[in-house]
Parts: C-alpha cells; sequence; structure tokens
C-alpha cells in the first residue's frame, strides 16, 4: 500500500492491525462517551440556538469521518461549546433563532468552514495555526466561557434575556431578572448542584459503595446523563410544561436524512469571516488537545491531515443537518482515560447516538432546557483560565497586553472581534519587539573567550574599538534603530576606530537590512572608522558573499569575537562603565 | 530655552546661528529651486488633475510650514509625483476630474492627511515608518513612475485616454490611439526629447560655452522653464488652441486665499484610507530623503519631528487650497547640491513661488498641457528603480518576492491596493520565516571552545548528547516547529541522554515558547533524556527566573555551551556525520 495513501487514511493502518482486544477496549470507551454525548451534544445544539435533534446529528457522521480521516487515535469530535456560542453569533446576525432561515444558516457555515479546512488541508496550511498564541488562545476560551455561562442563565432563570457581549447579556439579564419562574429556577439550579458536586464526590461516593476506582470514575462521567432522566421525571410527573418551565418538545425520531445544504452567494459570504474564525479557532483547539493526548502515547498529529479529517468531519455535519464540529476536550480526555485504542471507538459511540436518536427522542420531550444550560454552565467552568492572566502578567508585558486585549475584545465586542483582536494584537507585539532589538555593549570575560554585556559583568573592553552584539535578526523594520544607536553610539565615545558586530544573534539579514549596513560602513568611513563583523552564522554569510558588501566593507568578518578583538585593539581597559 | 521648545521648532536653532553667508548661499538655492518648482508644481497639479495653480499654491504655505518644524536643513517639500498620483486616484474615485467637487475632495485629503500626521507624531509613531522595506517602497515608486508615464501619454498625444492601473491605461490608450494629434504629439515629443537630453547634454554645452561647471549644472536644472517658454511662445504664435491642442488656459493671478477645508464626514470617511496611505508613503520618502542628505552633513532627522513638520505642511497646503505634499526627492537633491544651509532656503522659495502666482499666470494661459505631460514624464523615469528586481532576486527569495508582489499589485490593482500588497507580503514573509527557524546541529571546532553546525565544519560531537543551536527568538509562531524537530531528532539517534539547546540566537522566549519547553522538558524527561540550556542571554535568563521552569528542568542551565558539553559528554567521535 502506498505511503501517500496511507497518510490520506489514517483508517488503513489502524485498521489493519485492529484485533479484539482493540476492540474490547473501544467498546467500553464508547459507551462512556456516548453517555456524555448525548447531553453534550443537546446542550450546545441549544447554546447554538438550533434545535435539539441537530445536535445529536452533528455527533454521528461527523465522527465516522474524523475516524476514517484522522491523526489523533482518540480524539472526540462533534458539538462543542466554543464552536456553537460563534455558530450563534454569526448565525444570530442574520436570521432569527427558531427560523428556519436560522438552521439553513447554521448547516451552511458547517459546509463553509469544511470547505475552508479542505483546502486549508490541500495547501498545507497547517502552520497558519501558529499565529493563534497559547495565552490568546487561552484568554480567548476563557472570555467565550464566561459570554457562554452568561448567556445559558437564561435558561435557569426562565427569562428571555439575550446578547453576544458581556454588556448586552448583563443589561438584559439585570432587565429580565424580575420575571424569573420559579420552577426553573429550581430545577436549573438543582441540576447545577448535583453536576457540580458529582465532578468532585460522585466517584468517592461510588467507590464507598464498593465499586472499584476506574468504575466508579467512568460512571461518574454519567452524572448529566443522570440529570436529565431525574429532571425530565420530575417535568413529567409535576407537568412543568404547565407551570412555565421551557422543555425542549418535539424532538422528529429517527436518523437525519441526508440533505444539500444552501449554496445561496449571499448567505455564504456573510458567513464567510465567521466560518473562516470558527475553522480556525477549532482546528487549534482540536489540535492541541490531540497533541496532548497523542504525546502521552508517544503517537504523533499531522496538522495538515488534520485539517482534511476535520474539513470532512463538518462537511459530513453539513450533508447531515447539523452544525460545525470540532475536537472537544472534555470529551476527547474521557475517551482517552476510559482506554479507547483506536478511531474505532468513535465510531461505535456514532452507533450509539444514532440509536438514542432512532429510540430515546420521545423521552426528550419532558427535558427542561433549564437541565441542558446547567450542563453547558458546568461544562464550560472547566475551561476557564483565570491563571493564564497571572501567568502572563508574571512573565512579560507583551504577553499580558496581549492576553487582556484577547479577553477584554471577546467580552466587550463579541468572539469574532475578540479572537482577531488577539491575533492582531499578538502579531503586533511581537513585530514592535524585533524593531527596537536588545544590543548589548560587550566585553571579554577575562581568561576566557567568551563576550559578556558590559551592564551585566566584570568584562574588559578597549579604548579604541566598541563590540555591539545584535540580539536580533537584522530586516527592514528594525535597521534605522540599529543606524540610530550605532550614530548615537560613535558620537559619544572618543577615540574610537573600530565598530566590531558580533552576529552570533543576527539570524537573517534582508536586502534592507544590507543595504542599511552599506550605509552605515560609508558612514563609518567617512568618520575614520571601520565597521567590523564577526560570528556571522553560515546561513547569513552565504546570502552575503552574493553581493559586493564584503569586497566594499571598511573592517573585515572575523570568524570569532575574540580574533576581531585581539587583532583589532590597542589596550586593555577593566572594568569598562558606560 | 527649553530643549523642549527647540526640538518642536528647530527653526529657533538654525535661526539663532543665521548670518549673512548663510543667506547668500540660501538665496541662490532658493532661485535655482524656484525655477525647477515652477514647471513641478503645475505639472504635478495636471497629474492630480487639479487645476494649474493648485501646484502653486501647494508650493507656499507648506514650504513655509515645514521650514519652521522640520528637522531636515535641505528637505523641499511640495507637490512630488507619487502623492499626486495617489490623490488622483483616490479623489477621482469619488469625484469627477474638473468639478469643483474634485477640488474639494482634494484640498480634504491633504488637511485629513496632515491631521493625521500630527496625530502619528503626537503619539511618536514614527516607528510604523519601518514597517515599509527598502524593496518595497523601490518596488512601489518604480510601479508607480510606470503608471504616471503611461497616465500622461494621453496628454503627449492629445487623446481622452485614462485609467488607475497598467490594465485600463493601455486598453484606454490603444483604444484612443488613432484619435491623436499631430500638432500636440509634435510639442511633447519635442519637450521630451529636449528634456533628456538637457539631462546629460546642457551642462557640457554651457560648459564649452564658457561657463563653470557649477554654474553649468545649475543652469542646466532650468531645462523644464526653458522648454515652458518655448512651447508657450511656439503656441502662442502658432495659434496652437485653434489646432486643437490643449492649453492649460485661464490661471488666476494671486496668492492664494485662506479656506476652510471641507468637514464633511461622508467625504472624510471615503478618504480615510486613501489618505493614511498617501501620509505614510509621504513620511517615508521624505524621510529617507532628508536622512540620505543629513548623513552627508551630519545632521539628524527626527521621525517624530518629520512627522509633525509634514502634518503642519499639509495642513497649510489644505487652508491655502493646496493638495498632498511631500518631501520630493530630486528638488531635495538640488537644493543641497545648490548649496542651501538652512530651511530659510524653502522660505525664500516660497516667496519666489508667491511672485509667480502673482505675476506669470496671465503667460500660463498658452502653455500647451502636453509640455508639463513631458516633464513629468522625464521626471519619473528618474525614480524607476527596476534594478531592485535584480537585487532582491541576487541576494534573498523572499525580498523578491516583496517586490514583485508590490510592483504587480501596484501596476495591477492600482496604488493603494498596491503599497498595502506590499506591505503585508513583506511582513508575512518575515513572519512565515521566523515560523520555520534555522536549527543546527552543532560540535565543537577542535582545540577551541567554539561550537559550529555539522553540517558545514569538521567538528567534534558525542554519542550521548547532541547540541542544537536555534537561530531565533522562541515565540508562539514557532515553538510548535521546535516540538517537532526535537520529537524526530531524538528519535533518530539511539544512546541519547542529554539535549543542549545552545541559546546565543535566542533573543526572547515568550510564555507559549516557555510552556513548550516545558512540555519538551517533560517529553523528553519521560524518556530517561535530560533538556540543558547554555548561554541564555541576560534578559531572556530574567524572565526564566521568574517561573519555576528551571526549577523542574530535567537538565540544567550552563553559562557557556562548552561548559554543557565538557560537563555531560561521555567520549567524543571526529568527526560527526548525520
Amino acid at each position: 500500500m502506498s505511503q501517500k495513501l496511507l497518510r490520506l487514511l489514517p483508517c488503513l493502518e489502524w485498521g489493519r492491525e485492529y484485533h479484539r482486544g482493540f476492540f474490547a477496549s473501544d467498546l467500553l470507551a464508547a459507551l462512556i462517551v456516548t453517555i456524555m454525548l448525548i447531553p453534550q451534544s443537546l446542550a450546545y445544539a441549544l447554546l447554538a440556538g438550533l434545535p435539539a435533534e441537530m445536535g445529536l446529528y452533528a455527533s454521528i457522521l461527523p465522527l465516522i469521518a474524523y475516524a476514517l480521516l484522522g491523526t489523533s487515535r482518540t480524539l472526540s469530535v462533534g458539538p462543542v461549546a466554543v464552536a456553537s456560542l460563534m455558530t450563534a453569533t454569526a448565525v444570530g446576525s442574520i436570521a432569527q433563532p427558531g427560523t428556519i432561515d436560522y438552521a439553513t444558516a447554521a448547516v451552511a457555515m458547517a459546509m463553509i468552514s469544511g470547505l475552508m479546512l479542505l483546502v486549508m488541508g490541500a495547501l498545507r496550511f497547517g502552520f497558519l495555526a501558529n499565529f493563534l498564541s497559547h495565552p490568546v488562545v487561552s484568554g480567548f476560551i476563557t472570555a467565550s466561557g464566561i459570554i457562554i455561562a452568561l448567556s445559558q442563565l437564561r435558561h435557569i432563570l426562565g427569562i428571555q434575556a439575550h446578547g453576544d457581549t458581556l454588556l448586552e447579556l448583563l443589561t438584559s439579564l439585570s432587565r429580565d431578572l424580575a420575571a424569573f419562574n420559579s420552577v426553573t429556577l429550581a430545577t436549573g439550579a438543582a441540576a447545577m448542584a448535583f453536576l457540580f458536586w458529582a465532578r468532585s464526590g460522585l466517584k468517592p461516593l461510588l467507590q464507598r459503595l464498593g465499586m472499584s476506582a476506574s468504575s466508579a470514575g467512568m460512571l461518574a462521567k454519567a452524572g448529566p446523563v443522570v440529570v436529565i432522566l431525574a429532571t425530565t421525571a420530575a417535568s413529567y410527573l409535576g407537568d412543568f410544561g404547565a407551570r412555565g418551565v421551557a422543555l425542549v418538545g418535539e424532538v422528529p425520531s429517527g436518523l437525519p436524512a441526508f440533505s444539500t445544504p444552501s449554496f445561496d452567494l449571499q448567505l455564504w459570504s456573510d458567513l464567510f469571516v465567521a466560518a473562516l474564525l470558527v475553522s480556525v479557532i477549532g482546528f487549534v483547539e482540536s489540535v492541541s488537545v490531540g497533541k496532548t493526548l497523542a504525546a502521552k502515547r508517544r503517537q504523533r498529529i499531522d496538522p495538515n491531515q488534520e485539517l482534511l479529517a476535520l474539513g470532512a468531519a463538518n462537511v459530513a455535519s453539513a450533508v447531515s443537518h447539523g452544525f460545525p464540529v470540532t475536537g472537544g476536550f472534555s470529551r476527547s480526555v474521557v475517551n482517552f482515560d476510559a482506554g479507547a485504542q483506536t478511531p474505532a471507538a468513535s465510531i461505535l459511540a456514532a452507533g450509539g447516538i444514532a440509536l438514542a436518536a432512532l429510540l430515546l427522542t420521545p423521552v426528550l420531550f419532558y427535558l427542561p432546557k433549564a437541565t441542558l444550560a446547567a450542563t453547558i454552565i458546568v461544562a464550560v467552568t472547566s475551561l476557564l483560565d483565570i491563571q493564564v492572566i497571572q501567568r502572563a502578567w508574571n512573565y512579560s508585558r507583551s504577553d499580558f497586553i496581549a492576553v487582556i486585549t484577547t479577553i477584554t475584545a471577546t467580552l466587550l465586542l463579541g468572539v469574532e472581534l475578540g479572537v482577531l483582536a488577539g491575533i492582531v494584537a499578538s502579531i503586533s507585539l511581537h513585530l514592535y519587539k524585533t524593531t527596537r532589538p536588545h544590543i548589548a555593549v560587550v566585553g571579554a570575560v577575562a581568561g576566557t573567550e567568551h563576550f559578556r554585556n558590559v551592564r551585566r559583568h566584570n568584562v574588559i573592553t578597549h579604548t579604541n574599538l566598541v563590540s555591539l552584539r545584535i540580539d536580533e535578526s537584522l530586516y527592514f523594520a528594525n535597521v534605522s534603530y540599529l543606524e540610530d544607536y550605532i550614530y548615537q553610539l560613535i558620537a559619544e565615545i572618543d577615540g574610537l576606530e573600530h565598530v566590531i558586530l558580533q552576529c552570533t544573534a543576527v539570524n537573517e539579514i534582508d536586502l534592507s537590512a544590507l543595504e542599511a549596513l552599506e550605509v552605515i560602513d560609508h558612514r563609518l568611513r567617512e568618520q575614520g572608522l571601520t565597521l567590523n563583523l564577526s560570528e556571522v552564522k553560515g546561513p547569513v554569510m552565504d546570502a552575503l558573499q552574493k553581493t559586493e558588501f564584503l569586497q566594499h566593507l571598511s573592517g573585515k568578518v572575523f570568524l570569532t569575537h575574540h580574533q576581531a578583538v585581539t587583532s583589532l585593539k590597542r589596550d586593555d581597559i577593566e572594568p569598562y562603565i558606560i
């Protein structure tokens, strides 16, 4: 079998080595994931503003598509919180929730996003994900989690609040607060309380009841299902519908019908940017989960193949009337912990969801929406990473600015502008830093051939020369800073004959920088000085040798800085103080 | 006098030391610049699609404003070719040339651009100009020069062609070509022929006629004035107007009246992007000319003060019914060569233009537009720097791509998209390169403490450790590349115990990179390996010490790479071949 085919269809590889031992593990993992995915898929459909059955539909074919194409053995693909919120925001701006247009737009968004991911994968654009820095992603997911939790409060309270940003949500919630429904609130609050408790208290309880640690751990994941069953029963018995509690209502029974998503050009152009953002965010989230899990078992994730697999999953979601999907963090971890060996676990889980869609939907009629909102709120609290602000603050000012910009923009302007602001801020900050490179005047550490910053170490310097270590590649954005630095420095030092640039940290000299070095060299020569370079790296030297710069240079290029200083110095001074 | 005031008003500094010797030099330079500026100002008004007198208006107050505020002693501010073309493109998209709305929009554009420059100066945003790389600027100006020359061909031919891009201009020219006017063509062609000849032939001729080299050189700059006088006389005597030759026509005599530019919000928002681009391009062009000239006389240019000075010049242009201005290359060089000592030369030149506006306008009635077009075409040919393509091609692929993108986009999409494409391309290419940093496996040069790339040098290595020199700062966009590189490397080498990262070229480790290093360290530890760092720079070490990374590190941090290798190695191998 050709290597190329194996790379395009990773399922051929694990399929060949599949055996009965794998199947037992995969089946158990699939069972647990299914139990977890049923409430999640319903809840994320609610979050996306869509009918409950679309959550189930988005959890069948996409899982199979990813299982066939994905490089992660344990990633669980399906509806996730952030992508559902982004879908709600984008689709909500062009259609009214509850309408056919709204559902059509959500399906179209999955289609656009899927095609974009496929195209990016074909172009091998996986590296683009690198531009979403980790603090930005953490900040974005944290802020999105806050927005999600607030947006679900209305279902817990049984009121009509809405909004895409912190201010809109808070204003809307406080205005409608008085109209809360007490039965809804009681249901939601009880569900939340149980779920929060179940996270830490259910496993020990089950163990005390005699269950093994691993079985107890797995059964504890069924908390949301327990809550759903309990509140559905209460709702049925207590006739919650008549008491003003919003119920999920009629959910059509059966498997999704294949359908062609809308190809309305206007709709596609309206959703283009949002689909791009949900694709990129979903991809980054998914790959980072996949990498974390793969590392634990010494497996590898191929980002470009992941683009194809997630693209196929979204197209599969769209043609089966689902909405945008991606790899989810919590489900994947559960799948991994439950012992899933291969993506066959996901195929089995898809079968479980299909069974649920066929058989369980009549039960869902009485399910209070407040229960689903409670599962969402409890789920997103695990996404909140407020500490990232503290870590960034302690570590560096620019990381802090990037995180704060992302969080503030996401909370105040919404998810789309939030993630864009984060990307722009982190790239701009990085570029800004490189425009003002760290330049150190260096001197020799006594008795060695090593040179260190004169401000940090007691080093030997010389009256007739100055050694500069430039801690950055030289390129168009920072050459004028270097020019100004050198001109100012030589104006301050009397008796100077030589300037030596130690190029250990200069990884590139682009054409603008080369031209600037020519200007600097020319100007130094006019003033009776020479410009010398030392420790120029191989790739940089290769480029310089293609030009006439080295022939015209007033000074020389030395292999080591020590050689440069030894051959140019007239005396030694120790210590050197600026 | 306070230093701050001196910095804000550089004229106070040169004003204090002004003396009679300066005045004689400045007066001579002013005379020559005035003679050069009269045809240029008329021609660039034509290029901008504006009435001729607006060229004169833009050459009076702006010169005085810059003279008072600018840090260059010799820069000649006024209408320039590229800014005039950009004005024509932007204003032409919202109003019809020849209408009052068109002139109003051009004046508003000068006002917006002036205010933007003032704001950028107040915010000390001079560094932003660094993001326009030199090859991009050269490419942009070259492509603009081609567009300008083609756009002026219609005046030489006496036809109605128009367009903002290469294709539009070529299509339009070829369609209307047959309708050319022979008298116009003869005038334009003769003017061009004389001007091209005058550039190289006039000075030697004058010298042969007994003039000194310097006088002959200066008088040769009067070529455009000679052409204007000659063709105006021919037009008057030969009644060119009746023969279908387009003439400049009625030019109101007198100084510009002060007027308030339009503050129409719709107009301002339509012109916003174009004004920003003309501001930035004008600023970059102007500062680069100013720097070149200042360097020759050991003077300094302060980019932030230049923003204020150019801002004031544009506001001055707007309130005196002019259009966007900036520092021009050819005029500044002439001013410098003619011996201008201080900006007083520009104030005197402004006086010269004011006199021209008062006295010379009746003469301009018979001036053929073809003559002005000829002066523009001859002037822009000196801007063409086709060699930049060759230089970039020889030097580096990314510089070449940036130049070609800029030139192609400018020619095919117009000046605004052209300059944006250039900026985006050069920044993207720079970022892309940093996402795939050069990483070298290094070994010791025998008998020294220096380490070099094993692929380029014969060096000593060791079986139980691998030394990696990372030639780039570690930041969010390149950490996953580093991760993949290290994992692949350690999978290939048997018997490995230690990985040492030589951090000489790592100028920054951001929070994402720190987290990635923690992951790498964790994974190496799991495989029984240690991660070590050597030659970490001061600023990077300061940041790392604020975290717990160093305490958890499986290996150590060594001051020099030599120490690291000496303390960790078990044996020596020479040479090392991968």
